[in-house]
């Protein structure tokens, strides 16, 4: 039997850190970038190199149905809930070395430290490697954590991966996993035997690095209400001939239509609304539009994030309205279409609390990006997660996370794990 | 000898009008739309048709080396520079009926005219059917008109149609024209033999339709100062996880400078300046963008008319201030590249201001597109144009004009005929 928690004496396991992240950039760098190719080659050869780690520290070892690998160290009492520290050790093509497996390490680094210093957690502490966060690969979000919840629709089975064509059910029967769990809609873990989730993860803006932070709890996971196929319609027209007040102009339109919902984004944040507005595709037609010609058609993305449905909800109603009266301004005809909605997954309060109290310089921020962490939240398991400093942002082979950050970051995990029962 | 003008009684020759137009709209269309392609079968259709009714008027024919056609009426004074009344025969493919054909048909009605009342103009009146004015076939602005004077680059024989592939000297040939008359750069008008150049033209707006006015008197032929590849740059990032005050949003930056250069064109149209400001081509990169991506790139063309060449200054190196201003506050590069330039052509002022006297209700506008007249007002020429409303814009199969505005336009260039010398 394990003696009681000493928290104050316990740090990480950065020499394990250190020497797990260099194993990984170098057996799935291609070129510049990282390629963890999510059921591919570049991710089973993560999960080998994490799963050998685990077993020097004498970690408990499981697969799951579909490939999720979990590394327990038993708890004081393991007949309760147990926590999980968990994040996905794939990676978009030509990323970076940290988005995901910043969180797997600092799960390992955490417990291996726990593990030497002879101290036992309350509970069982899992640490979880998860397949398939980025949809690059297969387009679905959150493939890994969703299939253990059973949240997957079964006829994700027959998306392809984008670069080799072969299914999702395919590729799982050739990995050896079980596509019956996805089809019959298995739950793999059960949610109420999970005390909490916990996930430290790169930051993947420049936020932190702006501000001289290493570290930053998260408020909430943005959601994200998104205008996919707006289109604005006018007449195409010779530029020279058609003065102002006879022409329908779909470029002055959309113009005048992107430069209010900035205007409204600008209010919004002065008073105090947590929101993101984006267009970021927005294109005349090639086939029809011209140098020496007004153009009749726009085609364009209104993407709005934020931690509050409310402020989506109240910016999308100006878009509609905006669209309208532009619209009838400038003699065209907007059709925004219909959203796809993501809804915000908000942080345990009472885990955030107790993580900002563990920061010596404290700030929250929401996560702009979705997480894994989503998908736990929205089952109702508490959860948490961790930003840490990175430069460069993320998706990409310029990824720059400092050891010292990560090791604030993960000191912050490991004293919440002693810290349970809150 | 023919008597003294008897201006009065002298109405333009409808019937023969009428029954040109009918004829060229039959011989030329194919499917909805016109099909009269640049030295090909369709303007060589609208050419022998032209021809076969001037010798039935009995006017001197002659073909210049290039292919346009001379069409006489002899003058009382046989020895003074002659009036040239022009267009073009060809049209743009699908186009209309009357874009071009119009001010040849006015030239042989007004001629026809003065033929049947036996009245003979003071000078030579040529009516001048032009090849080759749509660059839609061969890529070169104002072919036929240009050549007269020697002004085009002998580069241009080895352009090649656009439908077929035939390069210019190679169609010239085929069709027993000289292309040395290009190569050679030969003038085959001399300027200052020709008294004056007059084009009637439907117009390619809506204007006349939008104020209830049948003809107008054409002020000058706007010019152009065009940023043809004008570019924004910033940073691809996470349309989430990036806020406002670290983006480098070239979607956002580019939207700001097109609403400031509007508020610009408002600002001069308001003083009284003539402009019209587009942007015709605008995009983000397809193989870069994507709808949760803040876009690091746009490109987009800014064109700028406008009969006054100090106007297009000013407004131009506002965009360039613009575009420095915003791209700091954006933290974006604008790179707006060079201007494509070519100059407004002005109207002879006592033409302009004899037709207006000759309109019974008086109304100038510029030219927002190019016609050929700009080339014989760049070689000296007193250049005058009257436009004819037009309903649903040129360049498509549904131009209307109806032949009493016709009547109008073409019955003002009559009575200024009779006029000269002014």
């Amino acid at each position: 039997m394990s003696k009681p928690s000493t928290p104050a004496r316990v740090t990480p396991d950065l020499g394990l850190a250190a020497s797990l992240f260099d194993r990984l950039g170098r057996e799935t760098r291609q070129g510049r970038g990282i390629v963890r190719d999510s059921y591919g080659a570049g991710e089973q050869a993560a999960h080998d190199l994490v799963r050998g780690v685990a077993e020097n520290v004498g970690l408990e070892i499981s697969v799951d149905a579909i490939g999720n690998l979990m590394m327990t160290l038993p708890g004081r009492d393991r007949s309760v809930p147990r926590i999980l520290i968990g994040s996905h050790l794939d990676s978009v093509p030509q990323g970076g070395n940290y988005d995901g497996a910043a969180g797997v390490v600092a799960g390992l680094s955490a417990v291996s430290a726990l593990r030497q210093a002879d101290v036992a957690p309350p509970c069982d502490v899992s640490v979880m490697a998860i397949r398939a966060e980025e949809s690059a690969w297969f387009d679905i979000a959150y493939l890994g954590s969703g299939a253990v919840f059973g949240l997957l629709d079964p006829g994700c089975l027959s998306i392809r991966r984008s670069d080799n064509g072969r299914s999702l059910e395919s590729t799982l029967l050739e990995r050896g996993f079980d596509p019956g769990a996805i089809r019959e809609r298995r739950r793999l873990l059960d949610p109420s035997r999970i005390r909490a989730y916990l996930e430290l993860h790169i930051e993947q803006g420049p936020t932190l690095t702006a501000r001289g932070l290493p570290a930053a709890v998260v408020t909430g996971i943005r959601g994200c209400k998104r205008f996919r196929n707006a289109r604005c319609t006018g007449s195409y027209a010779h530029s020279g001939a058609v003065n102002r007040p006879f022409r329908h102009d779909a470029v002055a339109a959309t113009v005048a239509l992107l430069h209010h919902l900035e205007s409204v984004w600008i209010r919004e944040e002065a008073a105090g609304a947590d929101l993101v507005f984006t267009s970021g595709e927005l294109y005349t037609d090639p086939a029809m539009h011209g140098p020496s010609k007004i153009a009749g058609e726009t085609r364009f993305v209104l993407d709005l994030r934020s931690v509050s449905d409310a402020t989506m909800d109240l910016v999308a109603d100006e878009a509609r309205a905006a669209a309208a009266r532009i619209g009838a301004e400038y003699r065209v005809n907007f059709d925004l279409g219909s959203t796809s909605d993501s809804p915000p997954a908000v942080m345990d309060a009472r885990l955030r609390a107790r993580l900002m109290s563990l920061l010596e310089q404290p700030f929250e921020m929401p996560s702009g990006a979705g997480h894994d962490a989503a998908v736990f939240a929205k089952v109702g398991i508490p959860t948490a997660m961790i930003f840490v400093r990175n430069d460069f942002g993320s998706h990409n082979p310029d990824e720059a996370m400092a050891i010292e950050d990560f090791a604030i970051g993960t000191q912050a995990l490991l004293r919440l794990l002693l810290d349970f029962p809150l």
